[in-house]
């Protein structure tokens, strides 16, 4: 029997303001994968070892640059990673996955934390696994040990996340580098045999109820900032006054965004962060200034504002004035000769979705 | 005209879990004082150089070592120095005050916190300046510049706190040492010049909303922890990983707490910390072992536990079991030769009370 069906899954924002490793949002701005399973296309797709037939919408980001064989592309290889942990070899064939990506790559809104969780989705549907989003969780994180964008990702709306303490036998699987993924012991690539499956419930996580009101400006500028550089930066110790710093402002911040109306006072200050921001500043040139300088009493309706992710994207969250604030901030970029686009995103409430 | 009125200020346990310097809870112990204001009683006050006349009930905790002494009594010196920088010099003549203190004094239950709150309240209705809570708070902050056990003991409930950055001209009133607070050039003792009040609206805070079925088991060990010695003991820097495990923890905790029915599996590791405990086990033998083995597996309804403030209490949050968890927790500290009482408290859901 032919099928298909759509799985889209949102953007997202990770480390806001002090929840550095913590916090995330999902943003509504869809990654999809349009999946026919058809025998009758088993001529196409046999040019592919597994079976999978890829392409890309033309407007996509990185169209022309992303891989398109199944064991490279990351959404795809994924899929595979779940499939052989389930005794799959390959895709069923005649699949065809037909990708649309409005996600810009590497400026910190989540793009590697999409493709991931919509991989792992691919994998269960086309397997027919059955599992709950929390079991497809532990699969993200086998790939991805980063919890804040997966999470946002799969659970959509505003996260807060952790990694359980794992058992002594749970800690020798952990996460595995993509290049490995496939390949002995993690994907039985040349034995044939099942790998293992992910411990259970690696994940832990609450959802915040966000004031809907609020709504998430993302000024996204035309440069990458590489996770190795990104994660370079940053210091091996930290001051137990920074520390207490950005633990205090993290209490009052998830809480504050559900309060009705939102406090720009209590929000502005508590999006401060001494743990990542201070430090990047060196690979985003007038960070520091932006962060400093555009606030609540020069901008009405401006709550907060913060790093996307690892950058270089700005987050700032308002409830009024987002054109203005907006180019406010570009302003300020372009006199360090750096153009930016803008978006205005509500949250993706829902999160990863699945289409019949 | 005579006046009487009658403050009450909860007990509080702060630092809960991940949440260092952060959370606090105002616990359902009062530290109670009966104040009258009566000029006939001037030939009582009169010995007393601030008119003020101290006593305490004989069950109080510390009776009989606390100072009665007005300049010299925390209560009422912090009193003093809420009076001074309103152009009052002393107490009304004819002031007595009769205080009730069933918060164990120096085992991380608030007691100074309760002290320091009570005084700023006594300063406050004595000189009837009309101050709000939030301006109260900022009195408070100036004798005791940690916000947690003061915002849970002046707001009550489940409290996050911070103090927001200060201006330059902010930064020179800083928390004044309690031994300088009536001083000069703070209190203005010898020059009967009016000190300067404290900058305005120095703490933020979030209530969060706690599920009330959810009860605190104290465990108090009888012996004191010093504040200086507790603060000793810990490091001058932490790594990234210890960092974001509090960071992760703490985003999870505070809604957790919320939740209905509360979740063991997400509260009970979400309760975990690496940035004071760890380092207290020196000064609270069985520490560690407390912490690392009674779990909701073996003793059904309990939560979490944690240390209350710097120790040598123990927090469990509970929603069955307390008797066999006081118990096994008690039973676990006289292996060290330590003997105990406990309490069964519930939220002082609505902080410090004023009762005319």
């Amino acid at each position: 029997m032919p099928r298909s069906f759509k799985i889209s899954v949102p953007a997202s924002s990770a480390n806001i303001g002090p929840g550095y490793d913590v916090l995330g949002i999902g943003l509504a701005l869809y990654l999809t994968l349009d999946v026919e399973i058809n025998a009758k296309n088993a001529n196409e797709t046999n040019e592919d070892p597994n079976n999978c037939n890829i392409s890309y919408t033309e407007d996509s980001e990185g169209f022309g640059n992303v891989p398109l064989k199944s064991d490279e592309n990351l959404i795809t290889r994924t899929a595979l990673y779940v499939l052989r942990c389930n005794n799959n070899r390959t895709f069923p064939s005649g699949t065809k996955v037909h990708i649309h990506n409005p996600i810009p790559l590497g400026r910190g809104l989540g793009s590697s934390g999409a493709a991931v969780v919509a991989g792992v989705m691919l994998g269960n549907e086309v397997g027919q696994l059955g599992f709950s989003r929390q079991r497809m969780l532990d699969y993200c994180l086998m790939i991805e040990r980063h919890p804040d964008n997966i999470t946002a990702a799969m659970m959509g709306g505003f996260v807060g996340s952790f990694l359980r303490d794992l058992t002594p036998a749970e800690m020798e699987r952990r996460e595995i580098p993509l290049s490995e993924v496939l390949g002995e012991p993690n994907g039985g690539e040349n034995t044939g045999l099942v790998p293992p499956s992910p411990p259970m419930n690696i994940g832990r996580h609450v959802s915040y109820n966000w004031n809907k009101d609020i709504k998430c400006i993302a000024i996204i500028p035309n440069f990458e900032v590489s996770t190795a550089d990104s994660r370079g930066v940053l210091p091996q110790a930290y001051t137990a006054k920074d520390l207490v710093f950005n633990l205090q402002r993290l209490a009052v911040l998830t809480t504050a965004l559900t309060q009705s109306p939102p406090n720009p006072e209590l929000i502005y200050p508590a999006m401060q962060d001494r743990v990542h921001q201070p430090y990047r500043k060196t690979l985003i040139p007038g960070l520091t200034e932006i962060l400093s300088s555009v606030t609540p009493s020069t901008y009405p309706g401006l709550l907060g504002i913060c790093l996307s992710g690892a950058g270089p994207t700005i987050l700032a969250l308002a409830v009024d004035n987002f054109e203005d604030i907006a180019l406010e901030i570009i302003n300020r970029f372009s006199k360090n000769n750096i153009g930016c686009s803008w978006k205005l995103l509500d949250l993706a409430y829902e999160g990863a979705q699945l289409e019949n």
